[in-house]
């Protein structure tokens, strides 16, 4: 017998809640039968919506609150007042154990907060980061940080290294990702210090993961490097460009094929063929970034997706879950500090993690 | 009679040198029939690929030199052996005032380095920054820096905004260019504290543009902005992945196109609108970077661009070199520091940048 997979649901988060929610939740339902969620929200608007769902009515519990975040509330905010609301309270069931991990749309500044507030970051983690799939040309590839911290430090890159090669170990199933800091050449001079410094440390670390050093904006599409690693700033624009890019040649190649009677024809011939690459492409099928080097799985849905997107983000909660994300990391942050530590490195960052991998352990 | 345009070559830089870099001559010489070239290089090279070109060696004149700069060659290199390279003297000739400016391809780092020592950077302005055209859903923006600077501070990125919105009006025809700064947000608490600074001196600033605030990775491709700001790290890391996310889509596309019968045949219907999109997209098109903030015009031609790419670099050098850039920016920074002085502001840098202005002036 297969054990439930229980998932907490913000259904007040995003820019369609809560139907999106409950309809997304619908959908993962029927791919995965022995889910069950632990939905938070308004319940006069989500006890009318489940009637139509029969099947997840009967696998899901409705827990009602009144308050919820909105768009605008600032994270100071989300934390003064946030944590009864029903993104804080999705949250605080996974410290709780009752859900393996929540699933949460819409403002992002408000999630990071009430995540890292309520489940505090791994031992070993000094920030959490932002980590999501990419399409590339040949399949996905994993980057982060995608926007958590502004300003990193070596540190912070070596730790997000660490993490995303588990992701993607996770996810996309290779044994030794191919992981790589995005830097603005490939030479071991450019870059910032922290860079410099964070490509060294990588070198020398004893981590599952292939590290190939440096990679530019132009690594990300092609599908050579299976974790992209940079600080939340660059990631967040180099993220948005990319989608940016890919929207405005999808806008043009539209336009293109509707331009004369010959390139509509032409369309209809092709259509098959430009549904699947569309398809590829769509963000709704890679919706569902996880805040990584926290003690509980959190997974933000993008607040415009739809409800297939919205299902996508469950499913990546459901890998996450179900192949000990948060395990890897663990030992591989252990495998890390101890190969400094053979080295006899007397760096306090390092000898700080140390402690704090081997109080836990 | 119009007067000759002179433009100094550095035929011995790029991937594909010297071929490329005197058919490209050539196509820009038929386009501008006023065009004159002087040309640094090996003439042993030169000599023989020009009898190909009756026009184009009618209209230019070689100087030899043996030395040049590599692809490999560091910028502290450069400058302790370039300044006689074929990169430094056609740099130099720019200086002399025998070229109104140079086109050069290849070693970008090196390049800076020989024109920011040579030319020196413009009263007013700290750093220089390497600006370019990229492609929108609609035409056209700037953006810069693209990697000249890796770490900018406030002042540095309000001077790249009034060089930027210079290009755009020189280039674009824009009277006001619609200015903004990239940034993780478009809410005035977001982004590190050199961008809000930035953007509240902006704000405040009364130069020939129309400052909107903030912009996410998504504004870049959409067309609405004329003028995105942000530092060398950042801009080099958004043109690359844009670059790498179109060329990702064209990889996919073409796959599609090509995946069965149907679609081939549907190819073919749509190839005249295909082919135009193509064209729009080919960085060939917009090639041609210019190193803002220099007395005197250095343009930067992609080292793996094309003939056609390398005309383009030349147009750029043309539109900078007629229309004035240098002395646009002259005025406006002239404008945006007389705006600090009646406000009384006390900061030691305004009044730097103030007295640099006045005593060129």
């Amino acid at each position: 017998m297969t054990r439930d997979l229980i998932i907490s649901l913000d259904a007040m988060g995003g820019d369609h809640a809560p139907d999106i929610v409950i309809e997304g939740a619908s959908i993962a339902r029927e791919r995965v039968p022995n889910l069950r969620f632990l939905i938070f929200g308004d319940e006069t608007r989500i006890v009318p919506l489940l009637t139509r769902y029969p099947i997840l009515k009967d696998c899901c519990e409705v827990r009602h609150t009144d308050k919820k975040i909105s768009a605008d509330d600032r994270p100071s905010q989300a934390l003064r007042r946030g944590r009864d609301s029903s993104m804080g309270q999705s949250i605080q069931a996974v410290k709780d154990g009752d859900a393996c991990a929540a699933v949460l749309a819409g403002n992002t500044g408000a999630q990071m907060a009430l995540a890292k507030f309520i489940l505090r970051t791994m031992p070993g983690i000094d920030r959490p980061a932002l980590a999501a799939l990419l399409p590339t040309s040949r399949g996905e590839s994993v980057m982060l940080d995608l926007g958590a911290n502004v300003e990193c430090d070596e540190n912070n890159l070596v730790q997000f290294a660490i993490m995303g090669a588990a992701f993607a170990r996770t996810v996309l199933g290779v044994a030794k990702p191919k992981t790589a800091l995005l830097n603005v050449g490939v030479e071991e001079l450019k870059g910032n210090d922290a860079i410099k410094n964070a490509d060294k440390m990588l070198r020398e670390a004893n981590i599952p993961m292939d590290y190939i050093g440096f990679t530019e904006g132009h690594g990300l599409g092609g599908g050579e490097i299976d974790v992209v690693v940079t600080d939340g700033f660059t990631g967040n624009i180099a993220l948005k460009t990319a989608e940016g890019t890919a929207n405005m040649i999808a806008a043009l190649l539209k336009k293109a094929l509707n331009e004369s009677t010959m390139s509509k024809i032409g369309t209809l011939f092709a259509s098959s063929s430009l549904m699947a690459l569309k398809n590829h492409l769509d963000p709704n099928n890679h919706n569902g970034a996880v805040f990584m080097g926290l003690n509980g799985l959190v997974i933000k849905s993008h607040g415009g997706a739809s409800s297939k997107g919205f299902a996508s983000a469950i499913g990546v909660a459901i890998d996450m879950a179900e192949n000990d994300l948060a395990g890897k990391i663990s030992r591989d942050l252990m495998n890390f500090n101890s190969t400094i530590e053979n080295e006899d490195s007397s760096s306090h960052d390092d000898k700080v993690i140390e402690m704090n991998v081997k109080e836990q352990s």
